[in-house]
């Protein structure tokens, strides 16, 4: 199944995803999600993430403005969303940022998941390798040890890494490929890593995780590329559009 | 008194709509309220949402990504705007998806509300009718199941019903109203369902609830239409900035 | 060092500039500090605000959507970047409103802040003036009171004082100044208060108080002029398009 074969797939059984993210990248990633054709919903009360997760197809936690009652209704979600068989994909935001985090991202894993999807520094930090960090906006990994590094996380999570930079590197411990192009704006609009996950998390509801990194990372890469715009904003908006009218076979309603 | 009256009214009023709504439409919800010629206040905390709906025109209740405790501040809201004499609005959004939203709508419901406005789903949950429920984003009413679900529901619960949906309808348990027409692009941005609950919150400030709620879908549908987009993110703009010149005879200032 | 160069600087040094902010203006204010230059990162729980607050280069506190538990935070933050000897801004947004926030941003200035930023009836709140006040963002300033009162404030707390209005006003108790021209615009969208108190941030971390709080002040008076939009919605991203290529000589990443 190519990326746009998976594409069709998520426009015909419109998955739910179950976002519980950063407040920074709410609106964007819920605008995301209906633009690849999937269907966004929010909740976060430890109460309700159960039942929640139980009616949907995917579960996406992004640790990027967490709170110690946030990660306690994280890992309420990803033990349920493990108990139904759900797919979980994981954003570890600033892991290397502050001790919250970094247990926020280990807690994570050890439920499991079957994504997790980092920039350079975050994917280090996991590693457990020293990285230069300035902010969560400002990483751009080394193709060269951003495979090392993925390839040594997926082998000891079992899960597949997705290290997003110049280059995008995944990989699941048996194979390892780059993904390619994309523009450079990305970078100066807030939450274009939130997005990658965001698109990985809509094709992981039809596909095997390798596959859904590969098609979520490349879907994010050719929808920045040949844009027209003035500045970052109508980047946005081009990109968003551009999302929504991929592949060129879309049948608009 | 029409739509366009309605709205001049709310242009020389500048009433004062206090959100309490989810974090997924909160800045998209503000600038409607701004394009509609009011003015945007959101206040959580429960130490001081007495003293902001006393400083409000009208309450706006959205349960989104509700929390136990936003739970507790909205019904100290609420039960202050009753005291007031001053409108409220619920949408009680994805109530059909967990107990604590249904909770949250039905005890909200029970202090009292002007206008309840929900999609399909939420207004037969609402009624006790099961409904096929596939996320948030994903409903499309089906006219006359929907008429005789807010005649029942207006009646029950003595306050007008909105029902969202290809056309839309409004009772208030005396008299039933659709309100046709409008883009199909709607339902291909997050918030549009929120965005038609603040819009019903302005009118709610200068005229009665029945017709607040036909006139904020009307401004709704009215402003949607014959827009120029390339995708959702574009048509989502052209939409804002419509209602910002509507009716035509705004005075800029 | 006039606008343009204290920009160059920011855009040299990508300073990260830690918010605390409103859940109305997170995504917008963290688009418009990577459009100027800097890095926003926006962290909130009290585990971890010290951790952020080490790693930042200047601390941005916004009361608009407060609660008691962040305000804890909140508290911690300004404490440990007084400790660091870094800048911190307060925007003491809607302080007239609740006790709450009036609790807040006195309890915040008496840490100790750099620049405060508010509208006439925020600022008129502080120095204990009445003055008129219907919601969050229908304040106009009026020049002269601004200007008495931006100086009494800013003695009495020794910090730079900036009042947005049609004309803004900067005082250190020392100096006074004013910013003038602007687009009318900016009052139609939602959180372009809280925007002006982000561009100040910015150049906190490269000068002077007094003189970052007119820069920045200057850059959002600059940038929203002579744009062109069909609407407040094209207004908005028309102005975060501007601030990206301001000044002009901007070398594209």
């Amino acid at each position: 199944m190519d990326t746009r074969d998976a594409h069709l797939k998520i426009r015909e059984r419109k998955p739910l995803i179950h976002h519980m993210t950063n407040v920074v990248v709410t609106n964007l990633t819920a605008n995301l999600t209906l633009a690849i054709g999937a269907l966004p919903v929010m909740a976060y009360d430890k109460e309700e993430v159960e039942e929640i997760v139980d009616r949907a197809d995917v579960l996406l936690l992004n640790i990027g403005t967490i709170t110690r009652e946030q990660l306690d209704s994280m890992l309420l979600a990803a033990k349920r969303a493990r108990a139904d068989g759900k797919k979980i994909i994981l954003d570890p935001v600033g892991c290397g940022a502050s001790a919250l985090r970094k247990e926020a991202a280990d807690r994570i894993m050890a439920v499991g998941t079957d994504v997790v999807k980092g920039n350079f520094a975050e994917i280090c930090t996991l590693v457990g390798k020293s990285a230069e960090m300035k902010g969560v906006e400002s990483e751009e990994g080394k193709t060269e040890v951003a495979i090392e590094a993925a390839e040594t996380l997926s082998k000891r999570s079992s899960c597949t890494i997705a290290v997003t930079g110049r280059e995008d590197v995944v990989s699941n411990g048996v194979g390892t490929s780059r993904v390619v192009g994309g523009s450079e704006m990305l970078k100066h609009i807030t939450g274009s890593g939130c997005m990658a996950t965001t698109a990985i998390a809509c094709f992981l509801a039809v596909e095997e995780p390798f596959y859904a990194a590969m098609h979520g990372l490349e879907l994010m890469k050719r929808c920045s590329e040949d844009l027209t715009y003035d500045g970052p904003a109508s980047f946005q908006q081009a990109f968003l559009d551009r999302v929504f009218s991929f592949p060129d076979t879309r049948a608009r309603a």
